[in-house]
């Protein structure tokens, strides 16, 4: 998927929301537990009750791991159903890699090729050598770490580096931008920093940013869009679980479709007022 | 297991061995592709040949997962295999592993809860909160990338950060040795930049090091040790490939063995020459 192609969908469904499949079985509710694979059958009906509304899934891989071959059986099962039956669907596997060649190369094969992921997250730490076996597949992205959502983000990624004294996240994107492409690169930064986004704007106008941390982590959706929108939307705005535990009746596809629903009325406005729909 | 543990069993071995558990099908003996589990079979195989001469195994994650729920499965009964039959061989999850807070948590049970790993690989780029969910199981460990062995570990890792311009990996030591202690925290520090094992142990004298990259990758044992050694070796030197595909015919986990003999010898005299056996 180019991202024309990945903008073209955003418009088509006034929308530019990611749902972080991010299931956990303390949290689905309960009746699921009985059946033969419940996370599988949890983020189906997830899936189908948010389609309409949503123009990439990510899920997180820690969440499947946790539950050894099994959980990779979830999902194998669930990129799959996308796949299948939501083509035009972005998906992401949120895994946050980061090898040397011959190794990443292997994590390329698994995410691309046995997956057949669109995308794969990834820790800068390593350098290129970590990025190129990704970037090495056609019409696959590697969505780089470069300022994260979490408390501790300011440990290393502000650090002042270099003669310029740029802060870390910076040196990242300027640097691993000419590593690939617009049509394969993006980075994460985290929705608590919106007004960091119009730094990130201003060395990357055009690539796309997946965006997590707005809603339960704080961020607000109307400064994402101010400072980090641009002529192609160039943003996937994440949200977990505020999407997919509003209710842990048998009624949570339902409430997820709504408040999916709700991201997506919210969307609708910021994209007509930023004259891109 | 604490570092004088860890310590004892070098003393008892004479060796500072860490055998990387690469395990690759397409250089495994072919004669073992028809077994049910040829990467349980190997790895079982290397480990039973290898373990008088290892004190610690550390499988890479990614050459688990190509191959989905079955590779979990491998990775598992290898895992297994260690903690039974070698109780006080230290283990090592390769898996780089680098997210926030709750995410981390998942990953920390996975790899310490349901495999028994005693370490895991961690990226820094997120800072303590990566960190955090893993140190806080009881003798367990986590081993940060610090400078790594690959070709583009000069992308980030020696960019010169804050006022006194140091480069990016002292101050990943530096702040990250706060967060546990030298008896839950490792680095991993390339063989090939042996030279910079020196500023390493200004920094973090009792630390062990974790050091990828002697042999195939060209760094010296030598070297690593007269840089790097401290007064509990504070060295875990790895080999792969070196060792496990030295022979591609049934006779493989013999010549791991004469490989594996062969280091051990070597950090014998080392472990002499500085005084600690």
């Amino acid at each position: 998927m180019t991202s024309a192609e990945l903008f073209e969908q955003i418009r088509l469904k006034k929308s530019f929301l990611c749902i972080g499949l991010d299931t956990d079985l303390n949290r689905i509710p309960e009746i699921l537990l009985s059946k033969d694979d419940p996370i599988f059958e949890f983020n189906k009906a997830i899936i189908d009750a948010t389609a309409d509304y949503a123009v990439a899934y990510k899920p997180n891989l820690a969440f499947y791991e946790l539950h050894g071959a099994s959980g990779w059986n979830s999902l194998q099962k669930t990129i799959k159903y996308i796949r299948k039956n939501h083509p035009s669907i972005f998906t992401i596997a949120d895994a946050k890699r980061g090898d040397i060649a011959n190794t990443s190369r292997m994590y390329a094969r698994t995410f691309f090729q046995h997956l057949d992921f669109h995308a794969v997250t990834l820790s800068p730490y390593m350098g290129q050598d970590t990025a190129d076996p990704f970037l090495a597949f056609e019409s696959k992205w590697v969505i780089l770490l470069a300022l994260t959502s979490n408390n501790s983000f300011d440990d290393f990624q502000i650090e002042p580096v270099g003669e310029n004294q740029k802060p870390l996240y910076q040196k990242v994107i300027e640097k691993s931008m000419h590593w690939g492409t617009e049509n394969n690169t993006m980075y994460v930064v985290g929705a608590t920093r919106a007004e960091m986004l119009s730094d990130v704007r201003k060395i990357a106008p055009d690539h796309f940013l997946l965006v997590p941390g707005v809603g339960e982590q704080g961020g607000s959706l109307k400064d994402v869009a101010k400072h980090g929108m641009n002529k192609q939307c160039g943003l996937l705005v994440n949200s977990s679980r505020g999407i997919l535990y509003s209710d842990n009746s048998m009624r949570f596809a339902g409430a997820a479709r709504t408040k999916a629903m709700l991201l997506q009325n919210e969307m609708e406005t910021l994209l007509k007022e930023h004259k891109l729909i």
